[in-house]
């Protein structure tokens, strides 16, 4: 499909550099006062008055972040926008701008591109971060996607790793674990599909894992709900490479410990289903599986009341003295060592 | 050479992204005040004051835009920082930080990435902008450089493309048509080498046009120079595709034209010289000629005092109506339409 054998297609070379760069930007529209000058000049110029600036970059590689076999292309650019923007997010800021470059070999025709484009300008509007700036050029094989974004946020809502304190209260939004497992049955339907191309796969029963997985949407909304419940969070980091290496980044920066309760893990019912089907632990999965883009935060304890019960928050776990390690108290009160394995090396051991 | 074949070298899987990551920055420095938070969260947090932020992005790919043939590694790192730090400049703004990501197959080892990342940090240095971010991943093939720019100005500094007027003279920085020439030099040395691996090349009389070819600098001595001749541009490009394509980009987005007069284009001997060697006409080469990294700018006629006989500037020309088109004045008083070939283009037609 993505090959271009099709003579109807459009190749890239027919339009060249800067003819490729009008055409897939021209549907973008600019949301943020911040912006002056978006594409079009050397640089884009912006505005943050007062606030900070903040900044995060990430580079998703073709067989290496993802399949395009199973991946949809405005699926992966909507999904290169999302795990950009939940880095702006886990500074408890607010996303603004993203610049996107790619690099794409000349199998993919114009359609192609013009499909990926589309997926980011959904993100964009979705998420009201304008496209301020990018690159594309040519590629020897497969595509790169590079995304740059940026956010505004006042230095007192801005929210280091650093800042966790003995008591405070691990909470984590959402549910976790669910993404890994879309992506197990994804590769799993790939295999089938590999063997028998006439399979028609029925993924309804999936539907919620494969969504988490082909479509994961940044929590840009918790910035905004911390404010209305006057909570300000102690330390905050995004969900990438699971929970447990989280824990780990936010234990480390902060100089303290943690233990996380098992039975305080949200996960949802589809993911237990999954798991079993899989003949997997849910609670492997939900502390390892990555590619969840929740935030997980630490409020002081005083805040308990006016966040228990909130149906985004989950409180999991609370932080203890540094001397005392990262545990996981298992529902048998069982105190195991957590160890960051990642998504990545959970892949490795299966 | 860069292969990972020799068991001493350390494999980039034995360290990990994380550990890569550590590793590799741990000998920059911060410089910028604007700089509160470097690498280490989520995202970087800048600041930047009551200024304006200006932002470029680049991506530079193995087999595209360098060859590792004959590009070390190290000046590969400080050209990958100096192209993007070059597109500040042509804002008339300060550079002040950057990201850089690479993607890099296996077939590298750590020593490779270091010395990568020590022309990085040469460049950083030079410059005076903090490395803030980034992300380091595996590709299938090859290696692959993304880098974003920060920087800043006020509003009354920065210069877009669009500011040019009737009668301004144009103006252009240093000297042009070097860096197409060195690579011109440098593949012919390559294909020598092909043929005949023991032949020592003698590349004493090609210097200065392989230094601008493979450690070009961006002009970000002009901002100041400019503000000291008490001379604001009303507009500014800097030249990566040839001086031909960036005059017709100023003029679009200016709606004017322009005369570009072949006797006053700034071409060292050297490059004369080579130009007769290879047979080739250095008008040519010099307007069509990329990555010289120098700046193109208009200012106001009324200027003029201010900037003639200054060693860094050249007047090539002036600014005229829109409808007067874009030319080049021949040294024989020939006026010949301007055509933007681009150095992609000409490498093609050789």
């Amino acid at each position: 499909m993505l090959e271009n054998k099709d003579q109807s297609k459009t190749s890239l070379s027919q339009l060249g550099e800067f003819g490729l760069i009008n055409h897939i930007t021209k549907n973008f529209s600019i949301q943020q006062q911040s912006t002056i000058k978006a594409i079009g000049d050397d640089a884009a110029v912006l505005d943050f008055k007062s606030k900070k600036t903040v900044v995060s970059t990430d580079l998703l590689v073709e067989g290496v972040h993802f399949d395009l076999s199973y991946m949809p292309l405005k699926h992966l650019g909507y999904k290169a926008v999302v795990v950009n923007v939940s880095d702006i997010c886990a500074m408890n800021a607010t996303p603004t701008q993203v610049t996107v470059s790619i690099a794409v070999s000349n199998r993919f025709p114009l359609e192609a591109i013009e499909e990926l484009y589309e997926g980011i300008r959904l993100a964009c509007d979705f998420y009201k971060v304008d496209l301020i700036g990018g690159d594309t050029t040519s590629s020897t094989t497969g595509l790169l996607i590079s995304v740059t974004a940026l956010g505004e946020a006042t230095e007192e809502e801005i929210t280091y790793r650093s800042g966790a304190q003995e008591n405070d209260l691990l909470v984590v939004t959402g549910d976790i674990g669910s993404a890994y497992m879309g992506l197990q049955v994804l590769e799993r339907e790939k295999q089938v599909f590999l063997v028998n191309p006439q399979n028609q796969p029925n993924l309804e029963d999936y539907s919620y894992i494969i969504e988490r997985q082909l479509k994961p949407e940044a929590r840009n909304d918790i910035k905004e709900l911390l404010q209305k419940l006057d909570v300000k969070p102690t330390s905050m980091i995004d969900i990438s490479d699971g929970i447990s290496s989280e824990i780990m980044h936010i234990c480390k920066a902060s100089n303290v410990g943690c233990n996380l309760y098992e039975d305080k893990l949200p996960l949802d019912p589809q993911l237990i289903n999954v798991c079993e089907e899989f003949n997997l632990d849910s609670t492997t999965i939900a502390i390892n599986g990555g590619e969840d883009y929740e935030l997980l935060f630490t409020v002081s304890m005083n805040d308990f009341e006016k966040i228990k019960g909130n149906p985004h928050l989950s409180i999991i776990g609370h932080i203890t003295a540094e001397k005392e390690g990262i545990h996981l108290i298992t529902r048998e009160n069982t105190k195991l060592p957590l160890k960051a394995r990642g998504w990545n090396a959970l892949n490795e051991e299966e």
